[in-house]
């Protein structure tokens, strides 16, 4: 019996004009990813960063959530006025924005009765029907909504959380890689390294990385694939074809 | 007479499998969005990141060269297979994708008759019309087609040409921005915060962002608008109606 590779996929989006200013620079996506890479065998296909703009999140979400299994979203969920993740959620879906009950208590109970304030209690607003993520590090919880996951943007924040998420995904097989990094430059292997990736054009992504460092100019060969067997062969066949042919020294 | 505010934007789109897998860490959305901004008088509206494949990356072009004033490529213009920014653009624009005269002979000079092979000849190809963007670093140049300007992936190879796209640049009015930031949490000011940018709706961005540092939680609070003479004003106001309102100390 042939084994099937299970494939899910997922896309972030980023929300937050302090992204996009420059400002700050985001530490959330590669973290996302490799999260839902290593644990859960899913591969992130795209990633947007949009303006805090209800429009602007709205016709995201909506092109998103119907292109990939799942979305992930960073950032907006926070007390201010600029914070518009959920109620731009709820228009996109047509669900109604409303206090979460168990968020709710959630939040009084972490603030006191004396100390929950507006802003507070607005953190515990988002589309009727989403679930919880709960949050460890400082008890507003982020919200599942049908396939769109929002999460904190504090890169703290949401690592601490982001587990939370497992129990409501899909996972698909595990994606392996491997790779191999080679004193050399990349027009020195491009003819050898395309003639095996039209080889395993549909079961292998080889990527080519230059990389700089300590003095030295290298190259990073990357294998990704749900096919551990087959990386493999791959890796075999680089290090027959290329590497040693051309006398390429490793490291 | 009135003083006019021209506003100018641009998308910036990431080509590369590494960044979506989580592997490598992107620096440049950050470093362009800053110099457009600082040097340009440009607001980065959009992000993308889309994988090595054509398809995925001539929609994102089509999109985006249609929606911003400027979009901004990097990634994919080495010479390995799966570098197909320069190709994919081409169809993009149905336009012939071709050796690019210029960029072919700065490249044979650079690596020299012999060792100039296939791989090295494939960065001077591009899409017919092409303006290059030169690269005082590792030679091969990026390009410019039409309203799209395209960059390598590698960091500090972009961030040594990237000033050769300005002469190409219709500028805006130069972006402004200040901060204030507190020892207190958001929830604190929120409510006051919510008024002003209310106030000062169509002139300034009031952005709101937590800090974790030192030990300290605090609140950074970004204002952003191309009327610095505005700027000064909702400072102060935030200054005189929340941080001393509330007695909140400064750092």
């Amino acid at each position: 019996m042939k084994k099937k590779f299970k494939k899910v996929n997922a896309a972030i989006l980023v929300i937050g004009n302090e992204i996009l200013s420059g400002r700050t620079q985001d530490l959330n996506v590669s973290f996302i990813s490799k999260w839902l890479n290593d644990s859960n065998g899913i591969s992130v296909a795209e990633v947007r960063v949009v303006p805090d703009i209800e429009k602007m999140i709205i016709l995201a979400i909506n092109e998103l959530r119907k292109k990939f299994n799942y979305v992930f979203t960073t950032g907006g969920i926070g007390p201010t006025h600029d914070d518009i993740t959920a109620k731009s959620i709820s228009k996109a879906f047509k669900l109604k924005y409303e206090y979460h009950k168990e968020a709710f208590q959630i939040l009084e109970k972490y603030y006191g009765k004396k100390k929950f304030n507006d802003g507070r209690k607005k953190m515990s607003k988002m589309p009727n029907g989403s679930k919880l993520i709960y949050n460890p590090s400082s008890a507003a919880p982020g919200f599942m909504i049908k396939n769109v996951f929002c999460l904190p943007g504090v890169p703290l924040i949401l690592r601490s959380m982001i587990h939370n998420c497992s129990k409501y995904l899909v996972k698909g097989a595990k994606i392996f890689s491997d790779s191999i990094n080679l004193i050399t430059v990349e027009s020195n292997i491009s003819k050898g390294l395309a003639k095996i990736q039209k080889k395993y054009k549909r079961e292998i992504d080889i990527g080519s990385y230059p990389f700089f460092r300590l003095g030295r100019v290298g190259v990073s060969i990357v294998l990704r694939s749900q096919n551990k067997h087959k990386i493999n062969l791959c890796k075999k066949e680089i290090l027959k074809n290329i590497v040693l042919k051309k006398k390429i020294k490793r490291v």
